[in-house]
């Protein structure tokens, strides 16, 4: 492993960077998640977007259960080496476990949230009704 | 201030929130800051993007001394509340204080981080050299 990999600063959000998902064709922003060193270690080896997930403590394959896998095409850092821009091919159709193309489907307006757009496919259908499954 | 606005969660990150910044035009994605309640309130009601600032513990408005201002032009919010993605039109040459366009201007390539495009202004000239003024 290249010692470059511990340039990136880990402590400012006790062991994790924010890792924005951005489609690597269309330049949405799909999600924003979060890498601790070892699921970063794993995206860049696998070539699929792993995460930790902060409310379940582990690491976390995107689409592990639903298919719905980030490959990666592209990482970039930041100036601070605090965050990472991942860009992707996101298989399935949405990358949302709510449905929807992106995480991002509601906006401000008027001072309100409100959705911005449909679902893209029936999340009962993909993830069933187990909690804690919706990856 | 509509009620909605406290339908964010701020509690995952210590009274914080991730914001995205993207470009309104181009989509390219510019930085990632951070926003408590008053810098998502003073964002909103000034149409300007201010963030909290963790080093300095305090509200900081971006191109506060740049002029570099970001011109909030959508906010979007994710399905779970708790980060933000901003679309902007970013007054100036760059938002990042080293002279970049963006602030994700290193890529990885076999495994080590390389920038991968020039600087768009000398950061010297807009920022001088006092400590803690680059935003």
């Amino acid at each position: 492993m290249n010692p470059d990999f511990n340039q990136l600063d880990f402590s400012k959000l006790n062991g994790l960077v924010t890792a924005v998902i951005q489609d690597h064709a269309t330049a949405r922003v799909l999600m924003v998640g979060f890498m601790n060193e070892e699921a970063f270690r794993k995206t860049v080896e696998t070539g699929y977007a792993t995460f930790f997930s902060r409310s379940r403590n582990k690491l976390w394959l995107k689409g592990e259960s639903s298919g719905h896998i980030l490959v990666v095409k592209n990482i970039a850092t930041d100036c601070d080496l605090d965050a990472l821009l991942i860009q992707v091919e996101a298989l399935g159709p949405g990358v949302c476990h709510e449905g929807y193309q992106s995480c991002f489907f509601r906006q401000l307006d008027q001072g309100e949230w409100k959705e911005s757009e449909p679902r893209a496919y029936d999340p009962a259908a993909v993830y069933g009704s187990k909690p804690g499954s919706k990856s």
